[in-house]
């Protein structure tokens, strides 16, 4: 055989079956971008060209962030300040807080200034080793500026050794100049700016806000997927995160990529999941930082049998990490995840609820894309608090 | 007026007065590695050897992380796992987990081990700006370890640009050898084991875990303490950190220097702290990492005007923590800390609970210890979870 590329002195998390698929002591060798060879290193066929040492560190695929509100524009540090002094809503909101301040400022930013301020923020999640990132839209609410968001997003990908997918989420809040007729700008969103993404190529997929109080109704969200399906686009869902408003059977009848947050889903709700396929994508982030208290049903979701993933929500509001290895940490503290899932969930799982069954395992066929660990036990990962043990990240093979 | 080195097109966080005591636009001078000026740079009196521009950037005093456990051997992520799959205690003590098997771990390595163990940690750290670290002992519990320990962490520090101080932990646990006779080993720690490390000159002060289940009784607490007086040096303690055992006003009897945790302490005892000067240090790695819920009481500490600290607690069994940054996130989010609480606390607060005047303010005559960031103001430093915006830091002016 012969091969482009060969690391070898590393451990493997190949993430194959339904663990952590651990090849102590082996080596992978890449071919035009893809894994050729996995396996114990004392197996290694010969034929690699340049072969790389990797003193002892575990490799495993590269990592997917398949959640995040990367790109955007606006401060909300002052707000956290305000909050924290004792600030009412009326008063944040009078001094320009809540999301409707980072929908304006996006607004008022270029696509330049979206592009720059969002690659700092891409490489925080780079060094730790993602090689795969979703970005979402939805601080537009209007045509003109949620395509802005999106070109935005795809000009960050380009810039950087990543893979970068994006979803349009236009249906994310009601905008002010809706105010009042979230109906009309649902029909908006479903007639007007998804089709017209679509057609530009924008959006690798639709994702919406169901919430009864905050956010669209099963109704208005079911339009929104409708105009999805027209345009060829998956869907996924921002789903019962504050109260259980069914969206994740919702989410399950459209056969969604994935439901996000699903910390009030019920068991029902879960269990349509894991029968459509639609990965629980769990959010620790958000709910660390607006100090919810109701944990997600990790046993429901377990006996189901549900596919979980973890990812930042990197966004300025109710998110603002950029560390997805904390998230490991948050997961298995707050959610009680065990290693393996949370391992698989920013690994296998994350690359399910974006679809692509090309990454996420360790595997001849599979993009390689790797990243690697300087520690003794993959747990590490997910043991240490606000520790970046990544020594290297490869993007396929190179 | 001449200065080695000056240091503009910044915006400084000086913590004078009771604020942040913010400058923008401003300038520090040092000279002899001590600041020789600190104002407004259109106030800046000509006559620098060096100017460095700091392109925006906010310079705080260099940070202060003054509780941690840096120094320990063995590894604690299979526990951790363990745990996350559901094993009992017991099954984790069989397979060698608790805190005695860092101390089995510790009593095994050699100091050359354990100060290589350590570098990584402090380097994680310093990256992120702080300039003075406390390390205390513990995982030693017999004379031999603990002055190990402390050799080692003196070691540690001499390795790299930072002021590293020490304190003496010996009353920690309870020791295997002593199961069942904890007076009397808290008689040897008193007799044998702090005279011998204040006469090798090795602990900096002495510290004690008071816990009326699982570490020492105010009364033998009061013999260590005494001990450290016997031998000239002051003391703190971990009080109140799982029930309250009138820990806070035994610190404050003894004029400790602060007392650590302090999640239960009550209201008397927080307003003895407060009259004694004894600063109140809260570890909310530890708080969340066991997933404690009793939350310190803020409210009393602010109505006494205690001093509040925040601090890492690295170490390897409740708070395996690498970033104090992030402890500002966790302080301002679980214990809704203000931004100038949290950034004072790893600051002139963190340097009061060390005992020591000479750093932690941006004054003349103080150390020049800096810590640069490239944020747009104070609060991000709180606002980000996992973003290291650290991009300089300064020793003694150098
Ligand atoms: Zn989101
Ligand atoms: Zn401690």
């Amino acid at each position: 055989m012969s091969f482009d590329r060969v690391w070898t002195d590393a451990h493997l998390c190949t993430m194959q079956g339904n663990g952590l698929g651990v090849i102590e002591d082996g080596a992978v060798a890449a071919k035009d971008g893809r894994i050729a060879w996995v396996g114990k290193r004392a197996d290694l066929p010969a034929g690699a060209a340049e072969t790389t040492r990797c003193d002892g560190a575990w490799i495993l695929p590269g990592l997917v962030d398949c959640h995040t509100h990367l790109v955007f524009a606006g401060d909300r540090a002052r707000e956290f300040e305000m909050r924290l002094e004792g600030a009412s809503y009326e008063a944040i909101a009078k001094a320009g807080g809540g999301i409707l301040s980072t929908v304006r400022a996006t607004r008022e930013a270029s696509e330049d200034a979206l592009v720059a301020a969002a690659l700092p923020r891409l490489d925080a999640l780079l060094a730790e080793g993602v090689t795969t990132i979703e970005v979402k839209s939805g601080y537009g609410l209007d045509l003109e500026t949620e395509a802005r968001m999106l070109r935005a997003a795809r000009r960050v990908g380009a810039a950087r050794d990543v893979s970068l997918v994006t979803a349009c989420l236009a249906a994310h809040a009601i905008p002010p100049e809706y105010a009042g007729r979230r109906a009309d700008y649902a029909r908006h969103v479903a007639d007007a700016i998804i089709p017209a993404i679509a057609a530009e190529g924008l959006a690798d997929a639709v994702d919406a806000f169901t919430d009864s109080a905050i956010g669209f109704t099963p109704e208005e969200t079911a339009w929104v997927f409708d105009a999805a399906r027209r345009a060829g686009l998956p869907v996924k869902l921002h789903a019962d995160q504050l109260r259980d408003d069914e969206g994740a059977a919702l989410a399950a009848r459209y056969g969604a990529l994935s439901a996000d947050h699903i910390e009030y889903a019920n068991a029902d709700g879960i269990a349509a999941m894991a029968r459509a396929c639609t990965v629980g994508v769990l959010l620790p982030g958000a709910y660390y930082f607006i100090r919810e208290t109701h944990l997600p049903d990790i046993a429901a979701m377990r006996a189901a049998g549900l596919r979980i993933a973890l990812a930042t929500d990197l966004n300025p509001g109710s998110s603002p990490a950029l560390s997805l290895l904390l998230m490991l940490n948050l997961g298995c503290t707050l959610f009680r995840l065990t290693v393996v899932e949370a391992l698989r969930g920013v690994t296998v799982n994350a690359a399910a609820a974006l679809g692509l069954t090309d990454r996420g395992t360790l595997a001849p066929g599979q993009r390689c894309d790797l990243a690697l660990y300087a520690i003794s036990r993959p747990a590490e990962l997910c043991y240490w608090i606000g520790r970046n043990a990544c020594v290297g990240r490869v993007v396929a093979g190179a």
